[in-house]
């Protein structure tokens, strides 16, 4: 249908160890979609393949491109597609299922044994001008959302899938302890479900400040107050303190005290989502304590299905993704902003790569 | 505790026919409230026994005092009480269920055969300046919200019940069929959780506009549009037209026009809320259309466990209840307040009487 | 792979012309599996195209191969597939989805809007020595299974779907309403669920006796026993007399009666299921008593995701599949056993085709 | 209504000090009911409380008596009680709950903050020859059920709500840790829910020998085999071994190594339900790779709304607890009974005190 492209594309090589490269991207084929890619958000798992050249078991062993929020233009697609067509600005869900085993049947598609996910070793991410992707993972943005959110839909399905794994519903409390990308997208996705009361915690004022700019009630700094104590009070109501506790609460920091938090934070019969994970296999947690208070512990591992429900969400108006863009960087510069996202965690929420 | 209280009563002889009478009101019994009424919004059912004497097998044998969206201030509390105290003010969940019986145990008691439901013939509501009530149905309002909206709580239950009943989620689309009072609570319950595209029908331009105010994306005068084929267009997206449809559609009305609609618009797989039932019995509908395409078709009485949701989302600006007073009464005029609003349906949205 | 096969075939040419052809049945292609048939049963859709030549919106227009409960030995596999070998017993599920729209990637395939359904006009059945079907729809029988279970998975498969929608569970009452085939798989798909009050209502003690046979605990013959009532009597406990009814109750015959019996027998809060539906499109029912019960309906169009678990189900012997056939014809006897299943529906519960 | 009455009662006051008492039962007060004990089954709480003198927070400060696995006949009722008569033989559910509080009118009220349980301090069991309960915690047992299986209702429901909590349903695989009396009544639930694949480990053969004998369909010695090789052995099927487990696994023996194991053996996007606790409040666990398969977590408390499902279950055959009685005394042996539950613990299941 059309020709190659010749795409300038950032690799990783080792640890730090980023290089430009040309490379051939292919005419699309069947059921495919060429994207010229526009914009690439930095993601906390980029930078730590980039820092560490692993995480967990997932070992970057030959040259990989990283990127895996990615927003972009059609430039081309191949036979049988119609839900996008050229020039269709689009956001990519960046993995792709078998379609045919049991968990792709039964909708639960982020569990599928042969995902394809990008920038996740051997796969390759999308930092680079063209990227070739299935039409059934590419989604059309509505012409009122900017760029930068198209991007950003990544790190809001995960949000949207966290609050889903919550059942958050109207009028409920929640707790979001880690005030990062994630956990503001997940307190966002918390709000747009309904909850009422929503309690951001960290240790950094400037990431509490933005959540509270996206829709937090209460923030705690764990630094200067006794987090618990603090949800405690804010949630008791009529009940005994003994049932004092969110519905909900989400832990997206991937630390052992936030973990810890995460469990302590729920009232009985509330739940406990791990957006994210502490960093090794085994901790020791007061599990007896949650669990004897019919808590429900929920892990997180991508998401599925919500691509369309958090456009639409922004669309609306109901998400703002914008206000996290807190620096930019342009392609040239893809180096510094991965150097710039791993020295300034502290004082940055999401950066930004303007591919063009 | 207290001594009794004298108190000024609005009372249905028959139909058309509210006298003043004043009644002696108890000091409260254990675990029991008396709350100085402040505002009774005036329902449509309060209207019908008005006007017919009777609603369906419910027939008003004996003089009946009307009323049951009442909002007031703790006047004195019975032994036990410790929820609320004199001077709070408070809304009063209508009904209150025998809390022994399967269906309690359960939490749906609003099935429970022995429900004490105000303004329900045999037992009274509320339009007297004091009213006895348990006090786990009482329910103490923030500082921030109106006398209004408290009053107004209990048709926003209604609609916090239907959204459940609905499962709507963020970024769904639904519809509303009649956008009275219930419509628009209905409406706002779904925005509130989470529902992007919300589409209401009516025949009146002037409770569409206030339904658009209130939160509404779309809105369809079925006077003058195919309400189906609007629905359809709005919703299609990528699938064929055979798979356009709302995710819920929620039937307020209680009429059967608005009953068909609302079975011919979901999608397939989406659901069907009916909040207000058609007035006869046996209804001629194309049920066989909605169950091979797997709508879900769920009824809706009253509601459980709402209340303090219904508060909370008012409180956080969520659901605005002020927006939808449209007249007002003192409660001198209370004859009048009814006449109005049986004479005024399609210029009004809520009257409001002011007890004082 | 292989080479083609000549399969002999029964073809339906017309009401009540079935003829037999010759047709070339080629080797499977990638992720295909060929199938040598063994046993198909009659399904009342089957005997319906053949005695009308439509059902409903689906006309009979072109030749059209019959049977769509299919069991069977592989063949031949095509490239890719890994899930069976040749000499497997399997069973087909007799529908694949375009495993790629919005509703397959949410694991509701059966509402995919490209299904391809067997004996769908204008798709093949499977009436036929052989046929081609993808591996992700193939799944392989225990040998602990007969040749006829396996074929009767399909009508199986309806009833798990129907008892999933109808969340049954472990204590609870259910009702079927009509005890043919699909009722009784029901009934026996709720007894597998848990359900422990099995009430079975027809007009045909043949069919009831059977039903007993595989589970019943009660059994109605409408024609001497009012069947409300009776549920009324059986399902009381302690509450009063309005809130008797069983928690689900399944129309299975797709008559109205049965489908008026199905909305008035659950309890308050409790489920109908359609299963079959009414011939005529708009129908008078009273769906306001049912839904100010709180009744919820769901419909059932084919099921999806139970195959798995309807085989395991007969394997571990809680459901007995073997007991439904009641007739047996040779493949060469084909136009009479539809002859049959016509004229002897009172008298035969399943008739299977021995394909050979 | 009825005099009170002279009940002989087995007390404890230290450490393995039980002491016979003489005490007075009053008249059953408004909707109480005065049960004449016939059977008390041992639980391990009791045992515990017999050789520690208290359970985590829980201490015996006071003479307590022990027994909550109660079944009796009623003896006297108090004014509006309908739901029982003198002479019907009962159940009784040990707690009851305020029935008014946030957690009761949402149905959870296991969870409810006032909750009276028996034979924990400071509330009495029923080693009495009478006991005084709420009429809505007192279940009428049919005629079929034995007085054993009366008192063994309440480990049944423990298992129920078990089964519920991690939503088993039919063709579904689980694994119990631990084949114990819990053990055993989850594994019934489960397989009475559906399950069709049910493994039971433990560390003795005499417990798995009974487990195989209730429904297990593959047993486990832990010390002679890794159980999570062998659990993905039998569960593997299709999918690779990273997705083979169980649909979802049941601690029940409280131990920390079975903890461990009730992680491990889920498939991605099962459940794990811990229904035991192991005895440290903290513990160090692989919660990371359980919650990064996306593995929910689901603690146990008790059991709501379980009594009706758990005697219907044993009175259609589906669960047999009279198979679970291994050892039996008088009432007179009380104490005897205790020593021996705490000394045979590997080579008994359930014990029986025959109150009279």
């Amino acid at each position: 249908m059309t020709d190659s492209r010749s795409s300038r594309t950032s690799v990783l090589h080792g640890i730090r160890d980023l290089r430009w490269e040309t490379r051939e991207v292919a005419a699309p084929g069947p059921r495919e979609v060429r994207v010229r890619v526009r914009r690439i958000g930095v993601c906390g798992s980029d930078v730590h393949y980039y820092t560490h050249g692993r995480i967990g078991g997932f070992v970057v062993e030959a040259p990989l491109i990283l990127g895996h929020e990615v927003m972009g233009v059609v430039d081309a697609v191949g036979e049988g597609v119609t839900r996008v067509r050229p020039g269709d600005r689009v956001a990519l869900e960046p993995g792709y299922s078998c379609r045919r085993c049991a968990y792709c049947k039964r909708g639960e598609y982020n569990l599928c044994p042969e995902m394809t996910f990008m920038a996740t070793p051997p796969v390759h991410g999308a930092l680079s001008e063209h990227v070739i992707w299935p039409d059934d993972f590419t989604f059309r943005l509505p012409d009122t959302l900017s760029d930068d959110a198209g991007a950003l839909i990544e790190p809001l399905a995960v949000g949207v899938w966290a609050a889903r794994k919550g059942a958050v519903s109207p009028g409920q409390s929640v707790a979001v302890f880690g005030a990062g990308p994630i956990g503001c997208t997940t307190l966002q996705a918390a709000k747009a479900a309904g909850a009422t009361t929503l309690i951001a915690a960290d240790l950094e004022d400037f990431r509490l400040d933005l959540a509270r700019r996206v829709g937090a009630t209460h923030t705690i700094n764990a630094r200067h107050e006794d987090p618990i104590q603090r949800v405690k009070e804010i949630t008791r109501g009529d009940l005994p303190l003994s049932h004092a506790g969110v519905d909900v609460a989400f832990e997206t920091a991937g630390s052992l005290p936030t973990t810890r938090l995460s469990l302590a934070a729920p009232r009985p019969g509330g739940t406990t989502v791990l957006v994210g994970l502490p960093p090794d296999p085994e901790v020791s947690l007061d599990i007896v304590s949650a669990a004897s208070r019919e808590v429900s512990i929920r892990g997180v591992f991508r998401y599925a299905n919500c691509y369309p429900a958090a456009i639409a969400l922004v669309e609306r108006g109901a998400v703002d993704l914008d206000a996290l863009v807190t620096h930019r960087y342009t392609f040239d510069r893809t180096p510094e902003a991965f150097e710039f996202a791993d020295r300034e965690k502290r004082t940055s929420m999401k950066v930004m790569i303007d591919v063009g």
